[in-house]
């Protein structure tokens, strides 16, 4: 398959939202329960306001005091997604670059800005970590996730930093940062490297995908460039409401203990991946995300044999650089993974078969 | 001042958020009381899915049932911003034309798009009504709205269907129409004129400003294209829920007779407004939307002495085509305006002085 056949529009919600809504899902990377009662209750206290234009000033406050920045160096999102369009549309850009295999929107929105994307296609053989030399070095805008959605690769801080220049603007989608216990190799907060932009996401780690809610962090002249490409208003008032909750210290406690609780439910996953090696199952590690990504013969039969079994995972051949044998499985509790398991090993031997 | 000089940018919302949250809201068209429960409580229901990505299209279907029209024509957007900036980013336009005085927001997003625009100003000795031979006749964007805020002027749908040209996107802000007794003069649900773009918002009826929902009507081709400028999941899960559950029929009922309330508290307004028209005051009519516009000598000083009785209203002065005698009044029931009223003498008679 040509690279340019690659669906950059595919997600992982498709994969669950039609016929799927009975399976169990391992294709979403989100928390899979809903927001927790406390948090929902914040963002339902919240309704009562609805009448009045959002203002967002506290929760961007709340947002830079959690990074230790000024506010001008915060601008909320509509979700990350609608960073993208704002970097790939507001940004005096040339020769974009994104470093694939990752979360294929920011090069859709790029394209759909009128840019042609170069790609630095990361190997399996080298672990898909990140080799700065890689990057060509006229890119005036280099995209990496961090940790990588799909490969689940967590790079050195040190090295994304590596790739930071004079005139080049450096995006780290940061967007799972908060699944990384200790958030170490974060650049988020960070003020010395120049041209950086991180983008950090409340959806994954708080059952918030539906409410649209992100942020940008960046030096002030960028955070305003891509303020002026912003339509008026652009984050509601619930949405501006669970950004303030979430960057609470309560919610910052809960966060980092779901991020211990994610390694040891991603652990017991990965060991019973290890375990179907036999059936010629490999996974991509160290995963640090709350998602592995795995390589398997026949895996587009897999994946359709899983959801007859009743569960529901991200095709990996949508994402430039994989292919069909490719999988990702988000991580889940570990009843849920032991069930996943046994479903996978029946799939895999009657697809041998 | 220069016509470039109007802050297009000043909305009657920071008229009323600063030390303004306790003056009585007269600045901003939009419901001033909450949400009704039965709205507020479906709004609410959809907190419980808020872990799944928005999923667009029983809303979208819902919209297009109520104006009769297939589903391609519809395209829901994060509140009628959100579309402002989608027209001036991704349709190929070289000359837009912006009828003023209007909402500001058209041509400030066409503005930071890259784009030269220019004004049709129509005129007070003409009652601010559209003379459709006042476009020019290659402009191949024309933006317009009825009713027109903030003139409160509503245009005969045929003058503005006769803008239609072949070639040529005519967009029509029906941000209030709803608020027009029998939705007369709309033309959302027609699909006899080339190039129309009808806006319409759910904010103000429904006093849904914090939630960011509005949709845009256009033939199937120019959806297309606004949808591919963008984000991924545009609008927040609890908006879509506002949006389906305000074009249900029980919806509609309310909102009609919202209509026909509105218009008997703007009679009210206007009749005591008519009568301090011996301290220089005119009313621009007929007004048919839920604000009426004014003008007044001193009006800035008449704007700052309300404000020390409590009383928020609109400055006129950024609007292109008004000047600074100019305000511009939300309705509100009886018993606000008769307070309203009473104020306004008082300033009158002061600031005459």
């Amino acid at each position: 398959m040509p690279t340019e056949a690659h669906d950059l529009r595919h997600h992982g919600d498709a994969e669950v939202r039609d016929d799927g809504s009975a399976l169990v899902d391992l294709a979403v990377n989100v928390r899979a329960d809903t927001p927790p009662v406390w948090l929902r209750e914040r963002i339902a206290g919240s309704l009562g306001s609805l009448a009045a234009y959002p203002d967002g000033r506290a929760a961007r406050a709340a947002v830079a005091a959690r990074h230790g920045l000024p506010t001008d160096r915060v601008l909320l999102t509509a979700g990350a997604a609608e960073a993208f369009v704002l970097l790939a549309r507001a940004l005096k850009v040339r020769r974009p670059v994104v470093v694939h295999p990752q979360f294929t929107e920011p090069e859709a929105a790029l394209r759909d800005a009128g840019h042609t994307v170069d790609r630095v296609l990361l190997r399996e053989e080298d672990g898909f970590r990140l080799d700065p030399r890689a990057v060509p070095e006229d890119a005036d805008l280099v995209v990496i996730g961090n940790p990588t959605n799909p490969t689940s690769v967590l790079h050195p801080a040190g090295s994304i930093a590596e790739l930071a220049r004079p005139g080049r603007t450096l995006v780290v989608d940061e967007a799972f940062m908060d699944a990384v216990p200790g958030e170490r190799e974060a650049l988020a907060g960070r003020t010395d490297v120049p041209g950086l932009v991180v983008l950090r996401s409340l959806t994954k780690t708080w059952g918030l995908a539906g409410l649209r809610i992100g942020y940008v962090l960046a030096a002030p002249e960028t955070v305003a460039d891509l303020e002026r490409a912003q339509p008026l208003w652009p984050v509601s008032t619930p949405a501006l409401a669970a950004a303030e909750a979430c960057v609470s210290s309560q919610a910052l406690a809960e966060a980092a203990h779901a991020a211990h609780r994610i390694a040891a439910d991603r652990a017991h996953l990965v060991a019973g991946l290890t375990g179907l090696a036999s059936a010629g199952l490999r996974v991509v590690e160290p995963a640090e995300g709350p998602f592995v990504l795995v390589r398997l013969p026949g895996a587009a039969a897999v994946r359709r044999h899983l959801r007859d079994l009743g569960y529901a995972v991200r095709r990996g051949d949508t994402f430039p650089g994989l292919g069909e044998e490719w999988l990702r499985l988000a991580v889940r509790d570990r009843a849920t993974v032991n069930g996943f398991l046994r479903a996978l090993e029946r799939a895999l031997t009657s697809t041998a078969r």
